[in-house]
């Protein structure tokens, strides 16, 4: 899974009708020291995840192993909302801190 | 999903008997801030988005998920028309404006 | 897909048993305005496609989807020889030109 | 597969429910020399991994085909821990060296 | 597929029940000039190659459609191994030249 930040949303009113229903957010991938990196991707989301959170989404066939995304043509979709990021002993981000 | 804009169309009258009837269009990658960025793909198309639209779309199996490219030696299909683009509470994006 | 160029090929006696009477062509990739760009992959092919051809190419399990392909240890397959690539409401590459 | 060294850990309590139970190692790419590079993934574990060990993971598809993480969305999945790395006729890293 | 050389092996006896008797290669990427590149991958063998060897890698779900590695937690095996290279109508690689 790669690590993001949720940086905005897409609203596509013309799509495939196998997408009704899903929300689609910009999540913008992070760094082990929790700073944003270049590269982005439009991401599902089956967790309910919010602007400014940091995530993990999940890339290619597997982004459809969710109950909200199976056989659907999503490549991308959000599985987790980070609680704790521990590098080298530390705490490196902690949600709410 | 990658977000990209429609900047071309292939044609090849010489391709897989699978493919026949599916229109491929040149799709290059877009940044957050809604520029074209280097990189691009042919990608198939499930919504009838013509050239210029700003679009998404899926790679890989996830690509193959739609009616029109199911079964299909397809690895990115358009999937969705953009119709706004909203980054740190702004709108970026907006189809039409 | 990728838009790609054949600029050789790859023989091959001691493969997979899956693989035999596959050809395999070096596809470079090309750019939005026909000219070469690093990267290059091996790909089967499904079309006949030859030497100094402008081909697409699927990749992963998308090179599979076709009758010379399926099953097999493939995960880059030439489905299409390119007849016109146009950019921008030009003609910018045309077979036999 | 990839060469990574498990460098942090992911806690997340809000998640797909397909996910309770797997742990989630944050895996930094190795070069050949042995040395971190650049680059890093949030993988699932199959084998009892550690923070500090060397190890190799499977991408996409192939990370869904472990007892552990079998139907799951999860795209990346330590598969071994690493004994010796031997490049060139010399062996470049061994565990508990 | 992608065109490597086997430059070292892996040995890892703490792994995924599924990985027991399949044998890891160090697999460098080659150029069309047939010189070494960056980037590496680990490698399961499909064909007995051995190091030293040119060789065609197939990865992904593609890398699990071979006798040795089905259903197997493998994104990455080796499935030829290279006889001759020709490029732009001259052979680059020859095996045993």
């Amino acid at each position: 899974m790669i690590l993001g930040k949720i940086v905005g949303t897409v609203v596509a009113t013309r799509k495939d009708e196998k997408l009704v229903g899903l929300r689609f957010h910009l999540v913008q991938n992070l760094g082990l020291d929790g700073a944003l990196k270049p590269g982005f991707v439009v991401a599902a989301d089956s967790v309910g995840a919010g602007v400014g959170e940091v995530v993990l989404y999940a890339s290619g066939s597997s982004a459809r192993q969710t109950v909200q995304t199976d056989n659907r043509p999503v490549d991308a979709t959000i599985m987790a909302i980070v609680d704790t990021l521990e590098v080298g002993g530390e705490i490196c981000y902690r949600k709410d801190a």
